[in-house]
C-alpha cells in the first residue's frame, strides 16, 4: 500500500483493503429506526421509502440521514473487442459521448442537474482501448490496479451518497464475458447465452457474433474468473469496470451509501462481492435494466432494484433516476411530524 | 347540465359528460415521437421516461411537454361502516389527519413541498359520514353528486399535471365493496375475499370481519352496481370516490394528465372506466400499493404502475413520488441534445 493514502498498489493490496471495511452503524439504524416509528402514518406503509432512509442513516453513522452532497460519477472506457462488431454503434462513439456529457447534452446532465447532483466524468485512457479479451487478457495488472485507482480517487472531498455508471462501446460484452466468467458453471462456457443480450441494440447475425464472441473469452479466462474475481476483472472487464470496482470500494471505505446504475456497472461492483460476502452490503440497485442478463444478475446479488422503467442507457441513467427516491425517503423521514407533534391518535388495540 | 358551467345536476349529466371526453392529439404526439428520435441515446433506451414525455405531450396538446404547475388533490370523506370496526385506526383520525395536512406534518406535504407541487386537502363533509353500506346506499343521488362536484370544481385554474389521493378511515372497505360490486362475477359476491385486504393493517378476527362487512354490503348493492357503475359509487363508494372520480373526469374534459394513487383512488377512478373505456386513457397508475388487491384492480384496467414501493399510505403519496418520475422525463425530452447538435454518430446499418 501507498504509505500517504490507502491505495493499492496491486492485487494483493486490494485483497487487504477488503478484509477491513467498516459496517453497519447499528447505532444510528437504531435511532433512524425509533423515530420512524412515531411518524403520522401507519408502520411500514412508506414500504422502500423507509428502508432506504434507514440504509442511508446507518452506512453515513448519522440519524437523521443526510442528502446534500450526492455525487454521480461516469466513468469511460475503450474496449479491444469492440472490433469484432459487437455493438450496434462504432467504437468513436465512446469519446463523442464524453464531449456530450463535457457540453451538458446528455441524460445524465438532465438528470443530474435536476437532482441537484454534482457530475464527473472520468474518461480511462480512450485513446489506448483494452486488448481484445477473445485472444488475450483485456488488461495487465498494473493497467487494472491503475483504473480501480483512478476510480477511488475519483470520489469527491464531499460526499454522501453516490452514483456510479460508465459509457464504453462495446462493454456489454465485456459485462457479459465477467459474470460468466464469475457465476457460470464450469467455467462458465455452457452459460453464457443467458449472459448476452442486445446492449446498445445488435440483433440477428449481430447478436449471434456476440454471444460467439463472449463465448472465446469465457473459454479462454473462465477458469481463471472463477479461482480469483479481481483476475476475471483484468482478463474480462476494461477500464472502467475497474475503475468502478474501486470506487465502491473507496465508498464504502469512507461510509458512502452507492446507488448502482445497470448491468455493466453491476457486472462491476459483483466482483466486491465475490471478494467478501457483504461487499456490496452499502450498495442499493438503482433500478433493473432491461438488458435480460441485468436481473440474472441481481437476484445472484440478492439486490432488488428500486425501479423498473425498461430503460438501457447506462451512464448512471437508472441510478440518478432512482437518487428522486433517496430524495423523497429523506424529506418524508426528517419533515413527516409525530403522532404526538400532530395530536392524531394511534393505532387500535388488537 | 348547469347553464353557466359544465358541472351535472344528476347522474344523467354525467353520463353526458362522458359522451364527450376529448382524445389525444396526434400532432403533439407525434412531434414529441419525432425529437425523441434525434436525442443522444440508443432509441427506446429511456424506456418508461420516453413513453411518460409522450403521454404528456399527447394529452396536454402541446410538444414539447410542461410540467410548470402540478397540482395534489386530496379529498378526505367519513364512513358509516366505519362503526363495524373494520379498520385500525379509530374514525377520528380522518379529521385530525386532515389537521395534519393543514399543518404541514403529513407524508404529502413533504412529497408535494419536494416537488414543487400546489397541495390542496378538501374535506368532504366530515361531520356526516356517510350511511353504513352494509345495510343501506352509502349515498343518495344527491350526495353523490354534490360529491362529485366537489372533485370536479377542485381544480385550480393553473394546472398542468394533476395527482389524486385521499384519506378516509374505513375507506378500504369501501374500495374492496366497489370492486367487487363492479367487476366480480354474478353480483360480486363470490369473489369479495380477493379485493379485501389489511388496509391501514387489520389481521385476524378484524381482517375476518372487514370480509364479513364487504360481503354484506356486495349482497346488498352487487346487482345495482354491476348494471350502473354510478349506482356502484352511490352505494358502495363514499363522497372522497365520488370526489375523485368527478376530479378525474374534469381533468380529462380539461387535457389535464392525471397521476393515480393507490387502491382507493384507483376504485373511485375505475368507475370512469366501467362507463367508458377508454375513460382512463389520460390517466397512469403513480404506483402499486401494498394492498393486494391494487394489483388485480390495476390489472382489470390495463394499468402498468410506475412504481412499485411496497407502500400502502394513501394521501396521493405513491402519486407524488411518481411524479419525480414525470419529472426526469420532461428534464430529459427538452434539456438533451440531439445527435447532430452533439456530434455523435448513429446507429450503424444493419
Amino acid at each position: 500500500m501507498n504509505a500517504e493514502s490507502n491505495l493499492p498498489r496491486n492485487f494483493t493490496d486490494i485483497l487487504a483493503l477488503m478484509d477491513a471495511l467498516p459496517c453497519v452503524d447499528e447505532d444510528a439504524l437504531a435511532a433512524t429506526r425509533a423515530r420512524d416509528a412515531c411518524l403520522t402514518k401507519p408502520a411500514g406503509s412508506l414500504g422502500r421509502l423507509e428502508e432506504l432512509a434507514q440504509w442511508l442513516s446507518a452506512w453515513q453513522a448519522m440519524s437523521p440521514p443526510v442528502l446534500e452532497a450526492p455525487v454521480v460519477l461516469v466513468f469511460a472506457g475503450n474496449h479491444g473487442v469492440a472490433h469484432r462488431g459487437v455493438s450496434a454503434y462504432p467504437a468513436e462513439v465512446t469519446e463523442q459521448m464524453v464531449s456530450n456529457f463535457a457540453s451538458g447534452g446528455a441524460a445524465i446532465n438532465q438528470l443530474a442537474s435536476h437532482h441537484g447532483m454534482v457530475l464527473r466524468v472520468i474518461p480511462l485512457d480512450l485513446e489506448t482501448p483494452t486488448q481484445d479479451m477473445s485472444i488475450t487478457a483485456a488488461m495487465s495488472e498494473s493497467e487494472c490496479v491503475d483504473a480501480f485507482i483512478a476510480g477511488m480517487s475519483a470520489l469527491p472531498e464531499r460526499v454522501d451518497l453516490l452514483c456510479l455508471g460508465e459509457m464504453g462501446i462495446g462493454n456489454t460484452t465485456a459485462a457479459s464475458a465477467l459474470c460468466a466468467g464469475l457465476f457460470g458453471a464450469d467455467g462458465g462456457d455452457a452459460d453464457v447465452p443467458r449472459w448476452v443480450g442486445p446492449g446498445t441494440g445488435v440483433e440477428g447475425d449481430a447478436l449471434a457474433r456476440k454471444r460467439e464472441v463472449v463465448g472465446e473469452a469465457v473459454a479462454l479466462h473462465g477458469t481463471a474468473a472463477r479461482a480469483s474475481a479481481l483476475e476475471g476483472l483484468r482478463r474480462l472487464g476494461g477500464r472502467e469496470f475497474a475503475a468502478i470496482a474501486g470506487a465502491v470500494l473507496q465508498a464504502r471505505l469512507r461510509r458512502v451509501p452507492v446507488v448502482l446504475d445497470g448491468f455493466a456497472t453491476t457486472a462491476s461492483a459483483a466482483v466486491l462481492s465475490c471478494l467478501r460476502e457483504d461487499g456490496l452490503a452499502h450498495c442499493v440497485a438503482g433500478h433493473l435494466s432491461s438488458e435480460p442478463a441485468h436481473r440474472l444478475l441481481l437476484e445472484r446479488l440478492g439486490l432488488k432494484p428500486l425501479l423498473d422503467l425498461n430503460m438501457r442507457l447506462g451512464e448512471a441513467s437508472g441510478a440518478a433516476v432512482a437518487v428522486g427516491l433517496v430524495r423523497c425517503a429523506v424529506a418524508l423521514h426528517t419533515g413527516m411530524a409525530t403522532f404526538e407533534e400532530a395530536a392524531v391518535s394511534g393505532k387500535l388495540a388488537d
